[in-house]
């Protein structure tokens, strides 16, 4: 039997099967919040919490976050906004709420997430205290045929009675961020309008506080019975505040079903100059359509995304289940044509961070982007070209040249991170990640060179991609600091990945990422040069750079100092006389625990990482470090790491593979997939780990598949699958050719979609061609 | 044991024995909202529903009601309005609420309302899912002292934790009326400005959507450690839409108990030109007087006011109970000196009816306000002259002569009543009371003559009283239509207070009572001619009558059409022909059930009645009906009443003592004493039935402590006192002159404060003076 056989025919009818669910089997009130994140859908406009429809839930945060509409105002940073929530649809009998806490008992419940599909699904049998007993099912889903509409379709069943039902079609404006965390909680919103759209429907608008964007949120009703009639007879405009409300009834006979369809349109002053108009027009043109002709429009673009985008793994149901609900999350989020917005830390799926753009972006989530929708990729790396006037405002705000990518990233390009932080507890607190942690500058130019060598995309590289790396390049050269009695070049006062010792001098990552960032500045400006020197002069003159100011470059990464490159790195300078002792207990969901002869000592001064830099740099820098300095340096550090950040494990169990760490890579693997699929961190109600999804991603085909692209640019595979597993098989596009790849324990099996070009690759180092 | 016993010995301080309280003992979610009637307070100048103070209360309506403030909008009559709540104080630990619902469990709860003294208190212990156990104490009271303001005080102990607790201190603008009855929900405010109080507090400033009469809120906290020490550091202002926040945290140790004061001040256009800065004026004020000292000054003004209005019943605990409970609810609600403002038909404990003014406040509510404060029964009287030219319009409106009162009275004196209502099922329904139920106009000179009788307040009657009452006959006469074939006056198409047979021709209740409010004017204009013929002139001339124009009232009066005045009266003209049966089955509460010989027919059809007009109008005009007659139609009636309105039961108990159904009658005076106080009907949740917290007190007094004023104006006693009733005690002020009563079964004793004048007085047809 399938889950979707719990559902009347009707929605199981739409239902994939259980393989491509998430299930919430039967409800419990203590994890509504999580399941609001897991069930949280996103349309690449905006993001949609699952909150229940019905309301009456005790503990919910419904929101509604929008692309690109921040806001500061009392907050301590500017802040991904939560928009007017769309999607109540209140449901009455006699003034008596009908819903998922509503009566005297849940008789029945299930709510999937249908991956393959993209929508919300919910079934549940209710009996009220007077003994009445609704059976209510819903669909759900945010529409990928028209990214700014959300549709949502209720069948309602009174079971053992009959009569007058009353529904309340609600837009409800009185939306905060963090609105359970009284400390935190703003409103980003100020309403102006709450107004009814012509004789069909209601909308508000809205605008944010501090830039005055305008945001309209529509909504409408429509109601049938089971055979299509539209059986809705009027409709009464209610506005209560910030609330606005169509009032509608509907006779109901004793086991009829009826459908209530909601149709919602969202338009904000990004992409609109009249937001009521265009988005009730927007409004208008769905109910016309109808629901099931907008539904299918929907399901095909899924189908579409997920014949790019599925990674199979034979053998392996519950890591295959949890991969493609990592993938769905990720895919769905970003905009497909919007290259003014990124992915925050927590996708669409919280408020935690601030819906900021990190390092996590090209480190974690670009890699998947750029294999897989490269035209998402390109949306993401542009989106730092579009505010690198920022980062150069940044760079010389902070006394330096070149430029400084903020370590938290809004719509502005304005660092958000802010120097202080208000804690849980009230104090103030000054933060120094935006002060020292610049690593985070050396990561946008990995990932536009990743972006590149993956894409030959060389009209990015040319207009947009060369000048960060520059750019950036010069930013590290200003950084530096010359040490005369050493001769070598330093950079002191910086934090890296691992946050627990702040700040430090000569931090292995970062010094590592510097050099390598120079001298990818210098290899492109000396292609350029060679190749079209007419983009290399033009480059010159717009950043007034002289062939002066780089030639000693060189020179100056050649003396950036290195504690060693072989053998055991130091993470910094002194990081080895610090207190050392080692993990050696793990707690019950197997995370490493803080050695008993630490305790009581301060962070900063022990050996114990929230997360490992040396490991990070080797993974990132595979090319650099041979084998056994990998494994000497995975080991040593591996045994001092909490992995007290979902960036950790992913690159652990990468590393772990690269050197024969099987048991450990996969243990990772697992920690990093079910993060927020089984709330193994009690965070998930925040939103969705976003590094962990592109990590889970890599972690299979980067990791398992051991896919690369070489020294010469070549894509290399080298796999390392698990006993267990069949084989994985997925899709890329190679430089622009899409590439269907099957990787068993014996071969690797590559189909090109095209073949207008010739493809290299080598696996296990033999080079093959198709 | 008390049950205060079960409070903290500070909180336990403050209370009054279990005689005193009315008790919550351990909470059930399903019985809140009539608890919240129930517990409601009311200042005299505003009621405040006790929804639970921390929020987080799934079921709840928390309102506050202010004398005066109405308004209509889209609602269909012009309606009390809910302003804005101002008791939240929403406490967390760790963004948890903590609240009555919030945890895994309430392990201890009790709610009292001290009726000696005029406060909430309550108590309980939760444990939160984490196992955290806190105890929670409260004490809240509106001001009667400074009727404008409330305050509470929350003692908070962690019992088995310790840490930072945040608060909310909360005003909420997004209230609106009938919270919870989707259809006929209404927003009546608009807000106008949410913002802080210099350092101090939060306020809000609304106004009505109708008149646009301004209403400021506003609020302010203390926190206190049970030494007394201010531990309130700092607080932060913060604005969500229609909500006013003041956000303050506290560490608190285990089992450390600190106190959290909230004080309120409200203002409205009616009693300030600044309301905001009259209100934070009040309001600087109280918190420098602080909580203790407030709570004094009204407990003192509890202590005054039960000094004239206790009612003891020996030998009867529970109804003694209840009886306090009744005059504790109606003494508390009117206005101690404002003559604009009436009594709403569920005190100011509730919504229905709008808050307004029915004949209820004439018959039910101010015969304990005559007898017991004639001040506020002077101001009750005096709104009706307030009103009289708007009666004096509507009868004009209406094409008669004179006042004729509206059958439903909000500020403005207009009609409220309207014409066609929605009904529960969003039908229009065509509403005839105002049309035809006319017989309100002559309760309102009953209630100027009542109050005149017993107050012998000369200079409101010919002020004020004689007008009303010669306008209402004026009406009467216009309203008579002579029947030249019978040789009399008929009223036809009229509804007597059964509303059930609707309209009629000669309703006997509502034709005796036109006639006694002619004879009435009759009475008075003969005697002011004579007496005082200055005051009489000048009447003449202010109402534009001549002396030509009531020559013939008396004659007319004569010619009123009353079927019978002996024997079996005939309700109204054709009632004898309708489809008789009597009722000979009552439901599990005692309630009468219609005859199964009368189901399925037209109620308008039978002989079934809501309640009773002919036993109404015996008991009103006693003297004009001799004692057979009053039996016989008591027994006729009573066998036909299904006293399907609050205002029945009161009335069958104080005649049934007088026709010797003393079982009956008690039966009746329970049915109206405890109606709210368990819930009888189910609709408690709606506010309290004003009309029985009167007619009870009228049960005890005037039925069986046998108190009238007889045809020569004498104040009788003629007692019934039950068996097990040991003696009643009460006090009135008889004209003008304090009396204090003891009934017993022997005696009535009477002492009078002052002996100034002689007091005469008849016990069982004797006379006595002192």
């Amino acid at each position: 039997m399938f889950k979707r056989d719990l559902f009347s025919e009707e929605v199981a009818s739409y239902l994939s099967e259980d393989e491509w669910l998430v299930i919430e089997d039967g409800y419990d009130a203590q994890k509504n919040l999580a399941y609001e994140s897991i069930f949280g859908l996103a349309s690449g406009y905006m993001g949609n919490r699952a909150s229940h429809e019905e309301g009456d839930v005790r503990s919910s945060l419904p929101a509604n976050y929008i692309h690109g509409v921040f806001d500061k105002s009392e907050a301590f940073q500017r802040e991904l906004c939560n928009t007017p929530d769309w999607t109540k649809l209140k449901m009455y009998y006699k003034r008596d709420p009908i819903g998922i806490e509503s009566g005297q008992s849940l008789d029945e419940y299930i709510r999937v997430l249908d991956m393959k599909k993209g929508f919300l699904a919910k079934h549940y049998v209710t009996t009220a205290h007077d003994g009445r007993k609704t059976k209510v099912e819903l669909i759900k889903f945010l529409s990928r045929g028209h990214n700014n509409l959300g549709l949502l379709r209720i069948y309602l069943t009174p079971i053992n009675y009959q009569g007058l039902f009353e529904f309340e079609n609600i837009i409800d404006a009185s939306v905060t961020n963090f609105m359970d965390f009284p400390r935190f909680r703003v409103k980003h919103l100020e309403t102006l309008e709450v107004e009814p759209i012509d004789e069909f429907g209601a909308s508000i608008l809205s605008q944010t506080r501090d830039f005055k964007l305008p945001i309209a949120t529509t909504t409408a009703v429509a109601v049938y019975d089971m055979a299509g009639n539209n059986i809705l007879k009027s409709r009464k405009f209610r506005r209560y505040g910030e609330v606005a409300c169509e009032f509608i009834d509907a006779q109901v006979k004793e086991k009829q079903t009826i459908m209530i369809e909601k149709y919602a349109s969202i338009r904000t002053g990004r992409d609109s100059d009249a937001v009521v108009y265009d988005a009730s027009h927007d409004l208008r043109q769905a109910l016309e359509r109808g629901f099931d002709n907008e539904f299918e429009v929907h399901q095909a673009e899924y189908k579409r995304l997920w014949t790019r985008a599925d990674l199979v793994i034979k053998g392996d149901d519950k890591l295959q289940h949890a991969l493609r609900f990592n993938i769905f999350q990720l895919m769905s989020t970003p905009s497909m044509d919007d290259d003014r917005t990124n992915i925050g830390a927590k996708l669409m799926h919280g408020e935690e961070y601030g819906g900021h753009a990190f390092w996590d972006t090209e480190l974690f989530i670009l890699p998947f982007f750029t294999y897989v929708f490269p035209g998402v990729a390109k949306n993401l790396v542009t989106y730092r070209y579009n505010l690198i006037d920022k980062a150069r405002e940044n760079a010389k705000l902070n006394g330096y040249a070149g430029a400084k990518y903020p370590w938290e990233s809004a719509d502005t390009g304005d660092e958000e991170c802010p120097a202080w932080t208000v804690e849980p507890d009230g104090s103030c607190y000054r933060c120094y990640v935006a002060d020292y942690e610049h690593h985070v500058t050396a990561a946008v130019a990995f990932g536009v060179d990743r972006y590149y060598r993956f894409t030959k995309d060389e009209a990015f590289l040319k207009e947009k991609g060369l000048e960060i790396i520059v750019e950036t390049a010069r930013f590290w050269i200003s950084r530096l600091e010359y040490s005369a009695t050493k001769d070598h070049y330093e950079i002191n006062q910086v934090t890296g990945p691992d946050e627990w010792h702040e700040p430090v001098d000569n931090n292995a990552y970062t010094n590592h990422l510097a050099k390598w960032n120079i001298r990818k500045a210098l290899e492109y400006l000396t292609r350029y040069k060679q190749d079209e020197s007419q983009v290399y002069y033009a480059l010159l003159k717009k950043i007034q750079m002289t062939e002066s100011e780089y030639e000693q470059w060189y020179a100056i990464s050649e003396k950036i100092y290195l504690n060693n490159t072989s053998g055991l790195i130091e993470q910094f300078e002194g990081y080895f006389d610090l207190k050392h002792a080692i993990i050696h207990e793990w707690d019950a969901n197997n995370m490493p625990l803080l050695p008993d002869a630490l305790k009581g000592i301060k962070r900063s001064q022990t050996c114990i990482l929230k997360q490992a830099d040396v490991v990070m740099l080797m993974f990132l820098l595979e090319n650099e470090f041979d084998k056994e300095t990998q494994k000497v340096n995975y080991e040593y550090y591996e045994q001092r790491t909490l992995h007290r950040s979902s960036l950790s494990p992913s690159i652990h169990c990468m590393m772990g593979l690269r050197v024969g760490k099987e048991q450990h890579a996969y243990d990772y693997l697992e920690r990093s997939a079910y993060v927020d699929l089984y709330d193994n961190q009690g965070n998930t109600r925040e939103g969705i780990h976003a590094a962990s999804t592109g990590g889970t991603w890599q972690s299979v085909t980067l990791g398992y598949g051991g896919m690369s692209v070489d020294r010469e640019g070549i894509l290399t595979f080298n796999p390392r699958l698990p006993k267990h597993w069949d084989y994985i098989e997925f899709s890329i596009i190679w430089e622009q050719v899409p590439l269907h790849i099957r990787i068993t324990h014996e071969d690797v099996i590559i189909k090109a979609e095209s073949i207008d070009k010739k493809i290299t690759y080598k696996v296990n180092e033999k080079t093959y061609k198709i």
